[in-house]
């Protein structure tokens, strides 16, 4: 077998009677394993292994750490900065299999997750117990693989992004020592938060191989609406409006005329193409109601038509389905090309500006561009079709999302609100950061003195800034 | 002069130019930065330096990096671990000159403030706007020393801590590098959390010299109760049901009998020396007028009895202005004796085990202790009193801190949830952490080579674990 990373037989050979046939080099393994959702050139690694417990991550990283083999983390492989790919080779190391739900406290609002464990699976498990968990990724992600890139999606304006909803980890470090990090105490002051610094570190710092998360009531009455805008820029003022109302909005959604035709495309629907708002509350039912009119009327100020208000559970769940679908209704535009996301987050005074900025662009730089967003939050993306074989496509369209990235930085934002760095936003990581990649550099050089997990993710090189 | 730290006569020398009369060596000056509130021993620095913008922090420190000579910085003084003890000596730095709000921003529910800013300030300048700074310890402290111990209060339950309310910070490391950590975005996946990883490292990592806080708005309408149990655990046992039923409770703070009776010997009250609750719900007027009801339904489930509402803003401010002389009231219990502070946290199933625990303990070692606390979050502290001349009486305390931190921990919570580490839990660091101790020595070891930042402080020495 011609290997990629040089260090990748010895580990190789040292891992295979402790897996068995839990590590694989075939190449239909490699190829799934170094495949991806977005856009980025397939990086198969040398082996995939699938440990089942956290001793066998543990002797996996103890074994690559002494032969300074590379160690990349996989999760649902959902990632769309190429986070899970293993550019330069070793080994794929697969978490699906340990995806037990361990424990669920619902006196403390908490569960114990392994990191194989998806959202939906969580939620299912939790139906009848009146608790949900509610970070909600488009895709059906991976708990573990949400942690490592500090995920969050539709909800997070009323109930935070995974930095909030994780209490808890055991981590794997590169040399194999296994820690725990935080508790189940709801906050502690006590010590560096080890739990943060993990969360978002996209298997760069350590492998998560157990979690303790939070959950929440299902909302006693929920109401969602949608509603038309004549424009981009009305339909941001009046999320800006919204926020700074103080309504507990749990989500506000919004999506541009062209996402809307990716939509009418995808389901052969015949919405109008419109900015629309999605918007959901959850409360108490007198609570809900009061928001919901509330909502309407500052909606209507903004000049908001064909506002359709729902309580019922099932058309909500149609909607955010709906919703969640945004990547592949944006693939049923421009038919044959490929899907590159990217996202930016910005202060929300700025976000009509930016949004604004963004749809120029793609207008300028002739690309098809669809634009979804949690809005309340100040993030949204972009989903830009590509033929990967037209040069000039791929080069205007890494010039949209340079330029966005930069556009984020200038109004005081940041270049990914929650897709995560992975490959795709590295080049804006001194940019953002300054001096501090300096401090992020060596917070690595510190845990994984080798270079072995995630390498060629997150930080630039140290002569790139 | 006769120093503490061999290395402060070159440090001071160096910086007396720099910093004029605003670098003292006067024994006034050092006793007073020396002192503290809490039961710990002075312990005056060499020199105090009151820096007034971040470029002097940077030289201070750029100075004190290369002579070797230790650097604690200061805020407001009222640490209850004794953060703020310059225990080797060195340079006290203190923030307190530097405490303008640089920026007030209500368009995006966020304000810029420098270290020295206390809360009770910047909360008198919202006023006006509509919003508010709702992070509140007991004491007036400082922004910075908030941040530097991730500090919360009795809001923390609905609006979080200072690790939730903190956007992005500017940071003079220990060799005088300047790095901003963050954004005023609301979230952001780009790269590690330095800002988590410095809210909480208690000057240890780094000096914050700037912070963009989050900020909320004043809740339109608010309905503040107070009640009465028959026993503590009845109170708690109602309190858990509270959290359970996913009422969003913002305040619920427990007092037991103890306490009670230090707030009639201090105020000259006559409440009945039973446990009491007193809770706030923030909202719209039909909001909170349904979460109260629901509340005293709840509670009355439990036997509370005298329920008391008010939705009068004055009455509730008198209220928790009240609950904040705790420290105080529980003064005005054994005359003459001093207060020895300490909290845990655990989770909310376990508070009714936790609370009585302490309070068993109390009574088998004849300590007065009142018991106050945060439980929405299951977090307590109990207010020991304490003869510093009796030894006896000293050796007591000690072991009841000692027993009731590892019960916190048996508990599965956390031996601190909001006072910090200092230097009263470090002996308690290793049983928390075990091998994350390690880990968070490499950080700080990564961040600050020389250890100059206030050593002796949060972590263990090697030897010790």
């Amino acid at each position: 077998m011609q290997t990629i990373h040089p260090a990748a037989p010895a580990a190789i050979a040292a891992l295979a009677p402790l897996l068995g046939d839990r590590l694989s080099t075939s190449e239909a393994l490699r190829d799934q394993h170094g495949a991806n959702e977005a856009h980025y050139p397939p990086a198969p690694p040398d082996a995939v292994a699938f440990p089942e417990t956290t001793e066998e991550v543990a002797a996996i990283l103890r074994e690559c750490h002494a032969h300074g083999c590379p160690v990349t983390a996989q999760g649902a492989g959902s990632a769309l900065e190429g986070h899970h790919l293993a550019v330069q080779g070793g080994i794929a190391l697969s978490l699906a299999r340990m995806d037990r739900i361990l424990a669920v406290h619902p006196e403390d609002l908490d569960a114990v997750v392994q990191p194989g464990v998806t959202r939906s699976r969580l939620n299912e498990e939790l139906r009848a117990t009146g608790l949900m968990f509610p970070v909600d990724p488009g895709a059906d992600a991976s708990l573990g693989g949400m942690a490592a890139t500090r995920a969050s999606g539709t909800t997070a304006v009323r109930y935070g992004t995974m930095r909030d909803n994780v209490l808890a980890l055991e981590v794997v470090l590169a040399d194999g020592r296994i820690i725990r990090t935080g508790s189940r105490a709801r906050k502690s002051s006590a010590g560096y938060d080890l739990t943060r610094l993990m969360i978002g570190s996209e298997g760069t710092l350590g492998i998560i191989t157990e979690m303790t998360v939070r959950l929440h009531g299902q909302p006693e009455a929920v109401s969602a609406a949608t509603c038309r805008f004549a424009g981009v820029a009305d339909a941001v003022d009046c999320v800006i409006a919204t926020i700074q109302s103080g309504l507990a909005v749990a989500r506000i959604e919004l999506l541009d005329e062209m996402m809307v035709r990716g939509f009418n495309a995808y389901q052969g629907s015949d919405l109008p193409e419109a900015p629309h708002l999605f918007v959901e509350f959850h409360g108490t039912p007198a609570g809900v109601g009061e928001q919901a009119q509330a909502f309407g009327e500052l909606a209507g100020e903004y000049g908001a038509s064909a506002i359709r208000w729902t309580d019922r559970t099932e058309e909500c769940r149609e909607l955010w389905h709906m919703r969640h679908q945004a990547h592949y209704a944006t693939g049923a535009l421009d038919p044959g090309k490929r899907t590159l996301a990217t996202d930016v987050c910005v202060p929300i005074s700025r976000l009509a500006e930016a949004v604004t900025h963004a749809q120029d662009l793609a207008r300028e730089l002739r690309l098809t561009s669809t634009i979804v967003g949690h809005v309340g939050d100040g993030n949204f993306h972009c989903g830009l079709r590509v033929d990967p074989t037209d040069a000039d496509e791929v080069a205007r369209v890494h010039r949209f999302t340079a330029a966005l990235a930069e556009t984020a930085l200038r109004l005081g934002g940041t270049v990914t609100g929650e897709h995560g760095v992975g490959l795709g936003k590295i080049a804006h990581m001194a940019e953002e950061h300054g001096d501090a990649v300096a401090v992020m550099r060596s917070l690595k050089t510190a845990l994984d003195p080798k270079g072995i997990l995630n390498p060629g993710k997150m930080l630039p090189a140290d002569d790139e800034g």
